[in-house]
């Protein structure tokens, strides 16, 4: 079967026969070889918690950026191929500020996922010439939306096929099988903030293979008080502690 | 034979000895991969079903929208790659738009359908550089549109190939097969409203692996009324208690 | 012989070493699998009738059109992929309003079809990057031109390379065969109008596999006097009765 | 040796190792498939006399054209693809007005030649993008050129190579071979138009099929006089009967 | 060996393991199936002398023109495709006439040879879209340049590389070979023009398949008094007659 | 699994089967074949030690830059194409200036890292036209950057994938592997400047085959103080022999 | 092993498995089909010395130009396709002149390298479309660069891969192995340009099959007073006298 399936994967934009577009699928099989992150949405905040890939002792590992902010009300963490994701997540915050600038409003986190979503299936041979946004090949990175939107916190998930959609609780990258797993028997809608950092914390403890730390961890939360707020060092460690 | 296929299905726009176009079959394919939609018209209004595939217990279901709104007389559902249904249902609001601000009168069922096929057959390797309209390959997606025109409920179809049809009752995704047998037998011209909502529902039920749930079925009407109008959670799953 | 012809017949514009172009004989192999289309010239007028195949019965017949008014005095029948037909036509209409906006007099149905047929061989690789016009294929499309010019009725055929010719009697798609044999076997010059329209639906009647009803069969006239007539379904099923 | 070919003669525009280009040498090949024409030049004018291939009773044989005015002074016969064939004349004729609009006299048969060649030969991947003029393969068409130059009949020929050569008399299409013998073997130099057309018609006759009729034949004189004169269905017969 | 070749020969534009462009050395093969053409430059003058290959007794021979003026003070004979060498031919005749406009001086036969040079080696699939001079192949045909400047004749050869070389005699075409070599054999640098015209018909007689005479051979001196000469058929006649 | 890789790494911007895009990966094999480059950042400020390959004693080993000035305050060291590394560094110089123009600020180390990634990954198919900055392929090259940021010394490294991550101390090109255990090995965060100059002249005597020399080897040092500083031969050879 | 090279080596512009790109190394070996050229640089001045490949008799030697002046204090070697010699020159000619009428002064030698180096590398498929410079393959040629900066003579070399570095002495072309041992051998730093002259010819007559001749060699001298100055036969003649 895997013969027959060869024949129609290297075509970038081409159905096989029974209607699979293999080039978005391989795309996903990118995101899994990614560092895990996690997501968790309460009614307090939403929390994003990732893995960071120290594969040097002498890397700074604050600058492995793996969750950044978009907009002062939206954050999001990546799984994937970093430069892919950094075009992305540049295009989100284009959006941001326009919309902004335009509507005198915050975007929602829907519509950012959107404007995503728009560039990340504008991909295939028919480029259209109008500077750095087309690619060849579909985007290999999967996203977590953190937001706010009129108070009330969000958390969407967008992977390579530019499908989007909201959750309550998202793992994604190399770990995310047995993550999602563990989010699915622990997450209750009544969980505090602090209850889901631990959460996260927890899961990812669960599928990194080394030991939790404040190199190899970030955590962010979004809450419709302190909007983006990225811990620090202490405060992860604190977190880590108190998970032990 | 397969291996006489193969040949030709590759060339995202090229004919086989038999006159075939193998890309758009294969389009249509992937329709069969897609959730199951329902359309039934009656004199009083046109009804769509749809099944949501919840593939996680934390995903948000009401974000996993199957069925939208084009313009307050048309409402389309859609099956197949999402991706592409947004692009094309994108499309589709434009033109409306762009039909009442010109002519100050709403756009014909049938004019946006057409407007969505010449999008739909754009496609191949004469990508002409306009933007991000050009595909390189045949859109993935089937669409069912519920309209009003002159106070009378239309239901139409489109598939990959741009073709376009009116239909009374119409199903389509991985389960269509069974449900269009399904409506054709129960399908009468003298149903209400109500039968068809009924009927939508039974036919769902019977395709669908998953039981039937306000989380898993998405419902609406158009009525020339109420227009769109799409069921609160409350609403379906007062239906389907009603179905049992 | 077939494996030595599979070498040059992919080549979207590439001729084999006898000479062909494998592209478009199989964009005439196209047509073969489309509904049947009849056409007969009289002194009186012109018919065409075609089969409408009504794969559902909840289909709503009226909307398949195999037969679409270009201008007053030129309408034509289809067969072979409908999106490819529409796009044919569109420009038909677009030709034949222009002509009479700017001479102030109706298009022969001769430069009708030649504004059809410079369309239709303008695919290739050499994308001119115009728009919606350019194919990467040949259009999978023949049209019956049925006409009156200064007063003369005319019926003229296009195949996919493009090249149209008057015939006084011609039959399309998959039943042309033997449709033409019985065309050619019972056509005379002298025909009434009438005579043409019982011949053509029989013609069908003996080449199509359902029994001929007014939901599967399309009739128009195409005369002096009356210009573009399509008729109603009481008309097409009293001609059918009258045949029996 | 076919082996050998076969690697070569696919791309468009080619050199094989001998220093051939395949893809041209199969459009002539292309012409051997065509309807047979013939060419006289006479001191007092030029005769063409071709085949037309009636290959349905219902035709009308008046549309099948294969003798067509460029100018008033140039006619041209066709052999091979009809489709290429009109686009070829287009040009000629539109280069052939250009001329007389800018420098107020008739152009001469060779350079209406060259510029037809010149468009014959812009064929390959470099699609320059500026309309409806580039192909992506070889024109499939050989053409003959009947004019009168300063009160001097010519006749001239050109290929599919672009290549173009002025003739006493030359033949074209499928019975080329047979009856380019035949004008060697009868023609002189000093023959009257009339015993150029009788030859014409006697050379048509040993290489077509059928019995040569007024619908199978079309005959063009080209004289100082009448210049681009089209023998009527009568005058055809006439000259069929004188012959035997 | 041939096998390894074949994998690198049939990319229009790419280098062998060896650093060999084969599609230039192809079209160089293009030359050999060409007519021969011999350059002799002498103090007095160049001479000029090309075989025309007449396929039919009924050719106008004096319209196969190998040896054509591009200025007053340069003519050349071309050997290989003649659709391609009419091209390169147009180019140098602009070149030259742009050059006399602009700096009022004739072109010296090097910058000629140059300009021509230029357009020969720009092709390959970076098309730059400026219309008919960019080729998707090398061009198949060797020039030879026969000129004056400063009073003094010069002899340049041009090969499908681009590669412009100052001879003093050169033979092109399918005779090449033998021509050079008997070129080689017989020329000094004291030949008068008159010697010259007898060495290069004697050259073309001992290659030609054909006997010698003012059908199929072109003669054409270049001296400082009367610049570009063509040989009447009675001169070439009387040239031949001289030889035996 | 040789076999199976071959099938999809020739497809520039492709995925295989696992997700991965293997162009990517064979331009970061490209760097292996580059010489060795050692970056160290102290306190004090950066050194960046570089082998350079003197294939010949001819050559003038001083125009063999390995390490070049961006701007000021910004150094950097290239491993792989020179070429590419050339293209790269022209970007970050013009960004560097662009940000210096328009802000009246020196850029930070990482937004010019950010740059010249943008850079990398606009590869593949789908060119823009907008002239030199597009290519078809990965750039081949790796680089560490040196620079001082509101008076801090800053190590960055980017590969071929666009990724750029800040490092303590990092080794690129064919010695990297031993040279990044030995940097890992000995590296404090405490040393001093001229200890860090020591060690990364260590590490490339353990990792080059040549003895070290002023002429193999270049050394530079990026501080607040003295900023961009090349060292001279005899610095170079001082520090050498203090090795020893 | 050479199956597996041969399935990355035709792509123009891929990496191969071991980071290599094929193409650019092929255009190295087309260099290795050039004749051979030698570049030595004293404190006098600099000497290049080329072989000139004479493969007939009656070729005009003087027009086989390998030694050409770039600008008055520029001159440069070239070895392999000539043709794209021509490109690469006439590039460095309107960067010196842009650069003297810009700036005022005389261009480094170093920058005419780099702008020459620009060119060379923008090859591949992304054509810009800017006319005449966007090859589709790397240039086949390799330079040696003789000037004078600031009264002090320089020789730079620069291969396909557009690397070009300053050397002392270098030769290029089909002889350049054992020519290259010969200069590393032989040359010192405190040479004449007298002795540089006599090393040039000898080392070019070890790797030359001919017997050297001012026929088959060029010799020129770039001096800070004489500048650009080519050696007369006379001139040639007497060196090799004087070498024997």
């Amino acid at each position: 079967m895997f013969l027959t399936r060869s024949e129609y994967d290297r075509g970038v934009n081409t159905f096989s026969p029974e209607g699979r577009l293999f080039q978005v699928e391989y795309a996903i099989e990118a995101i899994k070889l990614g560092s895990t992150a996690i997501g968790i949405c309460t009614t307090e905040g939403v929390v994003l918690a990732v893995e960071k890939r120290i594969t040097s002792p002498l890397m700074v590992s604050s600058t492995v950026e793996k969750i950044v902010e978009v907009d002062k009300h939206i954050g999001c963490a990546t799984s994937g191929l970093m430069a892919d994701a950094r075009t992305l997540i540049e295009r989100a915050r284009v959006e941001c500020q326009n919309h902004w600038f335009v509507y005198n409003e915050r975007m929602s986190i829907e519509s950012c996922a959107q404007a995503v979503s728009t560039l990340a299936i504008q991909f295939g041979d028919s480029g259209d010439g109008d500077g750095g946004s087309a690619m060849s090949r579909p985007f290999g990175v999967a996203i977590l939306f953190a937001g706010i939107e009129d108070g009330v916190p969000q958390l969407w998930h967008m992977d390579p096929s530019g499908t989007y959609i909201q959750y309550e609780a998202k793992a994604i990258g190399s770990g995310s099988e047995g993550a999602q797993q563990n989010l699915k028997d622990n997450y209750t809608k009544e969980m505090t903030l602090e209850d889901a950092i631990k959460l996260s914390l927890n899961t990812l403890k669960q599928v990194m293979e080394e030991k939790l730390s404040s190199t190899n961890v970030e955590v962010m939360t979004m809450t419709p008080e302190k909007q983006f707020y990225m811990f620090g060092k202490d405060e992860v460690e604190k977190q880590i502690t108190e998970l032990a």
